[in-house]
């Protein structure tokens, strides 16, 4: 299991700033287990997911790598745990493996123009996701997708799987009138809650992972996220600690951190987990997607001097399984010189600690997740542990973490301006509000 | 040029949450006007870079073209500039384009070695970048680069060039020593200023982009920021819009939306820039990045319900010189047969619309860049733009916006643990720190 280390945001370290361990009182841990224990959110069911059988899923993906192109239509949740899987897993993917992989998660035309030009669809396997079926960026790209490989006179059934609903919705209806290919996603596991259901796990059988290896490191951690104490579980006290630092110290940004390129998707999978579960209510905490040493170039400045806004979540990994060593090389030189004779993992470690230290040192709050190595197996963990820190969070805030009711108004003026039967009020509002957008500065 | 569109951020439009023209006239647009006259700061300079001549630059492009490979060796600045011009104007490129590029901006073992799996030393070139010669990542990456060519027998004077300062620093010194092939970065230009001179450039001209094209788009923007009124330049006015609507509103967070895929690398570009810029004296702007529909999908709810922080900057797309048609298909599925007949281009510009028309209903500021076309020359004017935007929004905090003192202790406690001389208290530091961090959770 990995290590969580919460020492930095203590206040016998970091000053006033920090916690003292009676802050915690404030929480009630009882309820927020309560919560859990009786699944009082039908959604709490992505819980269950390390537990499923992944034969259908294994048996598509045997299917999928005999393809030279593996292509994946899905936005936002749909995409983003897919896309981590493939990066943390396979760096440099379609450079040196097959099929390469190719996830679309947008409406950008140059983007599609840019992947019809590179991939043969003769030679590619498309995976559809949309849980409801309805997503309209989603849709679009299924119905151009599925227009070419009809005018190529392609089989839908051989070229194709659709990851949706198991009983409702347009996609599964077309599954249906079609006889397609499908794999379910459970009723009640919502989008951002899914990189563990058929929709990561199917990139991850594709790309030559055995998605039981991610199962196994999420049930692990899950075992450990059940226990009814603050202090014995390590969810119930990282959304506590998270909690407590912003409504006690003003604290809103939830910087993720990992130490390692092949995470940077990582955090940004985390990122939509955290906005879309948490940013309600006017209140909530906020984001920050990045990745070290790198940001220490970029965004530390404003981590240490900036606005006193920032909780760094640093993910630390032990084992790099590469290493180089740093040649004795350019003796005359002082600046260089120092360097030789340590390794490459030897100076990102200590960039690591150093970058903590030095937050440490003026005030400012981290915690430290210390991963053995990157594999499946603790990805699964990474995954299935911040899932149910975040729904933990939504339960001390008192707000849905499921929901996301913001996003509506605009797929509503979409709708209206799309046509859609029903929107029509939706249009005219939408052409009144350009009509009153007037000003220019240049 | 493009257009700039500020009506969203006003009250008339988006009620209390916006500006009147009234606070504007707490603005001093003289006294920024004079700092940029006088070149107050000599890191001004990059205000210069459209001028330069690239001849140089050039002919090293053509140099390295020749390669199959081109790898570049820096970090923050020296390699988020260069990966904008990649991702903003070559997608996919290494999947269908030579020379293949990789941006090395990292001292993560793991992709170190992915990179020299994939790559052959023998074909490739390589550009090291850093103005002071000293960062420590660049330093190692490149030192264990030069023991490569040299263990393989290769030239480094065929196989290398080193983008540094002119005349100072350890780099200069090894070009000197050994002759080595060399582009200079202006001494008073920093590293986050200076995408557009040989740091950016040299990519640009890889790739097969004209490096002139970018200073053309950059010279017009230039020309047009150098007026001293606020109302009639629009770098003034939109730094004082956005520092109005933090002092006065309550607005911290600059959300960089484009949208486009091409310009999330830009997105991270400008948050690095603003970050590093801005974040001082426990103040300032923070940035995040994000991609539009994309984020529709990921951050939307939090900008619209979640804490009222943010001030979303749109960059709408005219011609996205791409387009598909949504086939007449499934007309008996109603949550689809209404998307027929549209294009792609008109749904994703009608998104972007729909969204900034959603967040102006609920009160939330927003600005719209609308550029005609994503290419050198428009880019180039964003990057100048936001340079000079940035500049001044810090002389409006009056905060040096060309330092980053907040980032020196951890690279101190990193030299001290790698035994640089003279830094042997921060090994003691870091051991005495490292012995306190024992509160673990798992």
């Amino acid at each position: 299991m990995f290590k969580i280390n919460y020492s930095n945001i203590m206040q016998d370290i970091i000053g006033k700033n920090g916690l003292i361990a009676n802050d915690f009182n404030n929480i009630d841990d009882g309820k927020i287990y309560k919560i859990i224990l009786n699944r009082q959110y039908p959604e709490l069911a992505f819980l269950d997911l390390p537990e499923q059988n992944t034969s259908e899923i294994k048996e598509i993906g045997k299917i999928a790598r005999q393809f030279d192109n593996f292509l994946l239509l899905g936005i936002g949740g749909s995409a983003l745990g897919p896309r981590s899987i493939l990066e943390s897993l396979s760096p440099f993917h379609n450079l040196h493996k097959k099929p390469k992989v190719f996830i679309y998660d947008n409406v950008d035309p140059m983007t599609l123009k840019a992947i019809l030009e590179i991939i043969d669809l003769k030679k590619t396997f498309i995976n559809v996701i949309s849980k409801s079926g309805s997503t309209a960026e989603t849709a679009v790209s299924f119905m151009i997708l599925w227009q070419r490989l009809k005018d190529l006179g392609l089989s839908h059934d051989k070229h194709m799987v659709i990851t949706t609903d198991p009983q409702k919705g347009n996609l599964r209806k077309i599954v249906s009138d079609y006889n397609l290919k499908s794999l379910p996603i459970h009723p009640d596991v919502v989008g951002r809650y899914s990189v563990l259901s058929p929709v990561g796990l199917l990139t991850a059988e594709v790309i030559g992972i055995d998605s039981d290896d991610l199962l196994r490191g999420a049930k692990e951690i899950g075992q450990r996220c059940k226990i009814a104490r603050l202090w014995d579980n390590p969810a119930i006290f990282i959304s506590s600690a998270l909690y407590l630092l912003q409504v006690l110290r003003n604290r809103d940004i939830t910087v993720m951190l990992p130490y390692s390129d092949r995470l940077k998707s990582f955090s940004e999978w985390f990122c939509q987990l955290w906005a879309e579960s948490l940013g309600k209510q006017g209140r909530g905490l906020m984001p920050y997607p990045s990745v070290g040493t790198t940001d220490q170039h970029s965004q530390l400045q404003a981590w240490i001097e900036g606005l006193e806004k920032y909780v760094v979540i640093f993910i630390s990994v032990d084992d790099y399984k590469a290493d180089f060593e740093i040649p004795h090389i350019f003796n005359n030189i002082d600046g260089m010189s120092y360097l030789s004779g340590h390794s490459l993992s030897e100076l990102i470690k200590t960039e690591q600690e150093a970058t903590e230290i030095a937050l440490s040192k003026k005030g400012k709050p981290s915690i430290n997740i210390n991963i053995p190595r990157i594999d499946a197996y603790y990805l699964g963990q990474l995954f299935h542990f911040f899932s149910i820190t975040t729904a933990m969070t939504g339960f001390l805030y008192d707000v849905n973490p499921f929901d996301q009711p913001g996003v509506e108004e605009g797929k509503d003026l979409t709708y209206g301006m799309m046509g859609k039967k029903g929107y029509e009020a939706k249009r005219e509002e939408f052409l009144n509000y350009r009509k009153n957008k007037d000003k220019y500065i240049i």
